[in-house]
């Protein structure tokens, strides 16, 4: 196992542009939340959206590239189209050191800007920094098991699963598969739970999955609160710790709970200056904690990681990192 | 005439990625200028650099954003593809407020990502904030004189010209047409040297231009100390004068010259905390300038309304404003 994390999930690049809070109403789009929509209903907010800065994105992908910016190995797996956004994705999560080895998806010309290409994500972002989503998947609804490159899973010390491929029939098979490859070759498996109205639209299924399939779980307050059907953050910590696994659930402004064999252990959040945009602080953490993880770190070194790594995405627009997390995580004394 | 300015370039989208001096160096590229390349060095350049941004530039463009940002009416003419790149431009220039209605050249796939299509500008930023640009036209290179709608031309106070499309010699048929439809309309005439390379290219052709066909001349101080063939600023600033045109000279972080009735006059940069990024300096410069001269401002006014606005984008990344200009220049008593 030659790499330390595998991540699997849609390839995106994100369409980002501040926005007023009358603007969120407008859109039709729920603040705080990702909203899956089709090509005309991307193109009719993106019509109402400012001047925008186009930059790669995708919850795993993010999470890869902050894996490597760490300098830990990273692979990621998702499909792009063989169009403009398709190189633009693979150009800038290869030139972060991750693995990627994309058979692009062909794409007619329709002229009509709606064939079906590269998955965008339009973010809002509001002057809070807080981000607003709306996803059009394009190619990368199409992930299926067979796009799932088993010598490459085989790879991995942890295989990382993004919670939205559940929204996916053939995804999720490819997501079953893919963990079943890497307990096969005593590779771990993680699951982010990526958003809450995704964790109501798939609570079952994700309860099924921790049961034999996952040994580490990421989720924030919202997502893990709603997964365990709890009635507050400290049942919904209780209930994430009789799961008996790894479980990290970020709290934003106040850092990250853990569970660890002495029982949770609360980690605070890295101060923040100037909080641009939020967008990516779940991915980094994730990030932060996975090369914890594969490097020898207990689950509370892990999580401050984690909290390093979103501190830096969240002080600037766009969900990869900008600094050399490496370098800052050994300023901080956690490397 | 009902609007400000009509800027006539090339449209192009920037793609800005952070680079040390030795990326410079590996990139064959001239530090601080721009070189127009192929779409074969185009991708190599591309694939040395690390993970990038898309965001809508241009330089003409980049200042009727600017006009319109400061609430004056503009309007942009220029050649975009049927791709991404082109919806993502015209998507960004009308959310600014600028009239743009291009007609879409329509583009073969290829499949191997050098197909003509909108043009990029391949923007390498240095610690100092100093950008080096790699310029791949695309369809930009075919504007020709049939492209520049002379009932647009006709609603303009002032037609801007960008000296980067003296490098296309049917783009040079249709500014000269553009400036005599001006000129016949009581219009007048605003060219912008963009690059010292392209001064020396264009040298004799640029001094013919000022006899007859332009009223305004922006350049920084290397374009005009090369365009009059001078061996010092002041000897410039002095062949400046001696045209009988309104000159700006911009001079980095020392401000500005501008020739007036009484002698050039000097104005002062606008203090900057951190310069980030000069991208887009000498283009909001004139449309801080142009914008005060459609609106009774006089010479001096004029630059330090230019100073302001370049003062704002130096500031970010991308090289279209993201604050509002209007209340800057409002709180700055400029309005």
């Amino acid at each position: 196992m030659d790499l330390d994390v595998v991540g699997i999930g849609s390839p995106l690049v994100d369409v980002l542009a501040t926005t007023s809070e009358e603007g969120i109403s407008r859109s039709g789009l729920t603040r705080g939340s990702m909203m899956l929509v089709d090509a005309l209903r991307a193109e009719e907010i993106y019509g109402s959206m400012g001047p925008a800065t186009e930059v790669s994105g995708g919850s795993a992908a993010n999470t890869m590239a902050g894996v490597a910016a760490l300098g830990g190995s990273a692979a990621f797996v998702g499909k792009v189209a063989d169009d403009v956004l398709g190189r633009v994705f693979t150009h800038d999560i290869r030139s972060t050191g991750v693995q990627f080895d994309p058979v692009p998806v062909p794409v007619p010309v329709s002229g009509d800007g709606t064939s079906p290409g590269t998955g965008r994500c339009l973010v809002l972002v509001t002057d809070d920094g807080e981000r607003t989503m709306a996803t059009h998947l394009g190619v990368a609804i199409t992930l299926a098991p067979g796009d799932v490159p088993e010598p490459l899973v085989q790879r991995g010390r942890i295989v990382y699963l993004e919670g939205y491929l559940w929204d996916l029939p053939p995804a999720k098979d490819a997501l079953r598969h893919a963990a079943d490859v890497a307990h096969r070759h005593d590779g771990s498996v993680a699951l982010s739970l990526s958003d809450s109205f995704c964790v109501e639209r798939h609570q079952r299924e994700f309860l099924d999955l921790l049961v034999d399939r996952v040994d580490v779980l990421f989720g924030n307050e919202q997502e893990i609160v709603r997964l365990f059907g709890a009635r507050s953050l400290d049942l919904g910590v209780e209930a994430a710790e009789e799961t008996g696994l790894l479980v990290a659930v970020t709290l934003g402004d106040r850092g990250a709970v853990v569970t660890t064999p002495r029982g949770p252990v609360e980690v605070p959040a890295f101060p923040v200056d100037d909080v641009v945009d939020t967008t990516g602080a779940g991915d980094l953490f994730a990030a932060g904690f996975l090369f914890g993880l594969t490097h020898g770190a207990d689950p509370e070194r892990c999580a401050q990681l984690g909290a390093l790594c979103a501190s830096e995405v969240i002080g600037h627009l766009g969900a990869r990192p900008q600094e050399d997390l490496r370098d800052l995580a050994s300023r901080a004394g956690l490397l």
